[in-house]
């Protein structure tokens, strides 16, 4: 849950995560007040008592290979694939089988933000009508999360193989905008967006754990030679 | 909705019916003050504007040719069939396409009572976890509704994109090479080896036409400067 002001919403995700069988909360940027009622709240949900508090949404989803953006828009952003949420569904069922993955809500108001997105894989649409698209957060989640445990045949396990974690993709987009700034391609004033699209890039490459690794050694390489070019002893 | 005590229940029955094109909201004996609330509620729907008010069950039924009670236990009713969300909604789709079809949710202390109940033909039951089955009102509806216009066949036609040019993939190979020797992370004894491993993990990425050019650009900057720095002036 990021930026997320109501603390009737955190209480909601909260209860629908527990009627179907969800686990890890973590709330990123609350509105401080609400966060601090809705723990305190009567009958609050051991859930929500354990929920994680994170001051960004990198740091929130760093252990999950598959991190998913929701969005009531069509075409708002043309960056990730959107996926109807009963397609969607499945691809994160057959990912939860073997690792983490991370469903990202915005804040009532004004949704998940651009560089919130940049950390998205891709965008997960529920099919609501479009002259009224927008939902309740608290019915959003729980629609999302009854989507996921409809239908309990059983999930073919492939022998997948594991993706990296969501840190790995960050550090690989870090050391990849340090090499770039270092040789003179990073423009001081567009730099923030030149992360983002990095960070959409690198999550679009779907890289396979031995390729995150590879990548990292060979970019760590090329930042560390960079910057010593740059500070010569 | 019958008994409805909490207006916000009201509210986001309202707004989950709109987003999935429901239309016909009806209470019976809702908590009268809550009930008038959340009409005057700023932003209210249409659709809770124009809800209608029945005094029974019976009355607020009358012209529908299906009743389905909504439930979240398991054997509370031996009386009624109950079936399971995934399910129930098939039929109550099929019933659609001729006549109305009443889905009654209870009020939040304690659902919907024998006298409601005796006028369902069956319960419609979410599947919740057995340990926490009790759902929050408002997300209930939502969950019902979500599956009522849930579509099986959705596929979202994958962005397929063109691939890039061989050529252009052999160009980032050599520029990612070239970078690599620069910063020192090839070994001369390995380089062949080490060329062959860059050639299949470029192809490995699936980049579409326009990351590759983007590698193109970022990587032709990393070298130039790698090789400036190689043989300063």
């Amino acid at each position: 849950m990021v930026g997320t002001r109501n603390p009737l919403n955190l209480g909601a995700a909260a209860r629908a995560m527990s009627n179907f069988g969800a686990r890890h909360l973590r709330v990123v940027t609350p509105w401080e007040p609400s966060f601090r009622e809705a723990r305190s709240a009567v009958g609050a949900a051991d859930l929500l008592a354990q929920a994680e508090e994170y001051p960004a949404v990198a740091e929130a989803i760093a252990d999950c290979s598959l991190v998913v953006g929701t969005t009531v828009a069509r075409n708002r952003d043309l960056h990730h694939p959107i996926r109807r949420l009963e397609e969607g569904a499945r691809l994160i069922r057959r990912r939860l089988a073997t690792s983490r993955v991370a469903l990202l809500f915005g804040s009532e108001k004004v949704g998940l933000s651009n560089a919130d997105l940049s950390h998205c894989h891709w965008l997960l649409r529920i099919p609501t009508r479009p002259d009224h698209g927008s939902m309740n957060l608290g019915q959003a989640v729980a629609v999302c999360l009854y989507e996921l445990v409809r239908d309990g045949k059983a999930i073919t396990r492939g022998q997948k193989s594991a993706s990296p974690r969501a840190g790995d993709l960050e550090r690989i987009t870090a050391l990849l905008f340090e090499s770039l700034r270092g040789s003179g391609y990073v423009k001081p004033r567009t730099s923030a967006a030149t992360l983002e699209k990095l960070r959409r890039m690198v999550r679009r490459m779907q890289l396979g754990p031995d390729d995150a690794t590879l990548w990292l050694g060979m970019l760590r390489q090329i930042a560390w030679k960079l910057g010593q070019n740059e500070h010569p002893q």
